[in-house]
């Protein structure tokens, strides 16, 4: 097996590709959406996610001024409008109606609203800010978290593998698809396996 | 569109699943793999990643004292295996025999290998360990980055969208699969956007 040496770079792949959604504390600040590719979870208990920003970015400020930002899931419905909102400023452009995408209150967020129709998000507040180098990593708490209705089933368990959500790789856009397997499906019993790998809804 | 509120917890999705290697500095130190979803990118200049472990795990000390790990990425070739090294610990078994893979040096490293076999593989550099509560945050220099040949075109680009690899979302593992856009790709001109399109090779 040969293998070729890159230049260092950030190929972790494949990674969320997410909306982040946020709005400043002052009157008449306008809310914005700006697409996020370096995220991640990073604790489980409390439940905590990062996002890396450039101190540059128009979105910067609302968040480190608020404390607060909203993670929306994307469904590859909306892949084209989340590669909208990474490629244009919100100094520029007013990115939910150049979408037409109406944001709505997001729970337990006193300013960023959550982006509507898109198929979950998650409401965090900052806990830390950690200075990197071209960017500045947001350290927060999740602190509620909604999904939309179709995606639950009658007895309650979320179908997320259903939602058909964009990840990203080295440039590129793509759908997360075929369930491969589930937590611990190396050690379960045949059986059991097979029951559950069937339960999956098909993308 | 109606929302149903979950407790609040980590479903960013989808989140990278990926091998991540590691070797402790003592003469006879045993090369370990631990599967890590709590992973993303935190920097572009210079490239850093972050992993998320909990203090008990047996490869959080040997990436602790040797200050390196290699973050290995999966392809759906390897998802059981990949499951396979999240579910068991070294403590209990030698990962690398019972999977049949191979460690191999990896660029930059002096300690942790990378895993023979799989699409790339980073090799990271500890800078910073932050306590979390469940996890600690380990933020790391990308040092190096090698790629599977067959994955480099004749003109040197990298298709990672052939790898099939795997992503994470909420307990199960997907195919991240078809390539929906590029980066720019919203405001590319109609030819463009076909051309670029058409290059990707289908998954």
């Amino acid at each position: 097996m040969n293998y070729q040496s890159l230049k260092p770079c950030s190929l972790l792949s494949p990674v969320p590709s997410v909306m982040v959604s946020a709005c400043g504390p002052n009157p008449g600040d306008r809310p914005n959406i700006i697409t996020v590719a370096w995220a991640g979870t990073v604790n489980t208990t409390p439940p905590m996610v990062s996002i890396s920003l450039r101190r540059e970015r128009y979105s910067y400020d609302l968040i480190a001024s608020s404390g607060e930002f909203v993670v929306n899931l994307v469904d590859e419905k909306h892949c084209e409008a989340l590669d909208f909102c990474g490629v244009r400023s919100g100094r520029d452009v007013d990115k939910f109606a150049s979408l037409s995408m109406k944001p709505m209150p997001a729970e337990g967020m006193r300013y960023a609203p959550a982006v509507c129709g898109l198929p979950a998000y998650l409401s965090c507040s900052v806990r830390q800010i950690i200075p990197l180098g071209s960017h500045n990593l947001f350290l927060a708490e999740v602190v509620g978290v909604q999904v939309r209705d179709d995606l639950m089933n009658e007895d309650g368990s979320l179908h997320l593998e259903q939602a058909g959500l964009v990840c990203y790789s080295h440039g590129v856009y793509q759908r997360a698809a075929d369930v491969l397997g589930f937590f611990g499906y190396s050690l379960a019993k045949p059986d059991v396996r097979r029951r559950r790998l069937a339960g999956y809804r098909k993308t």
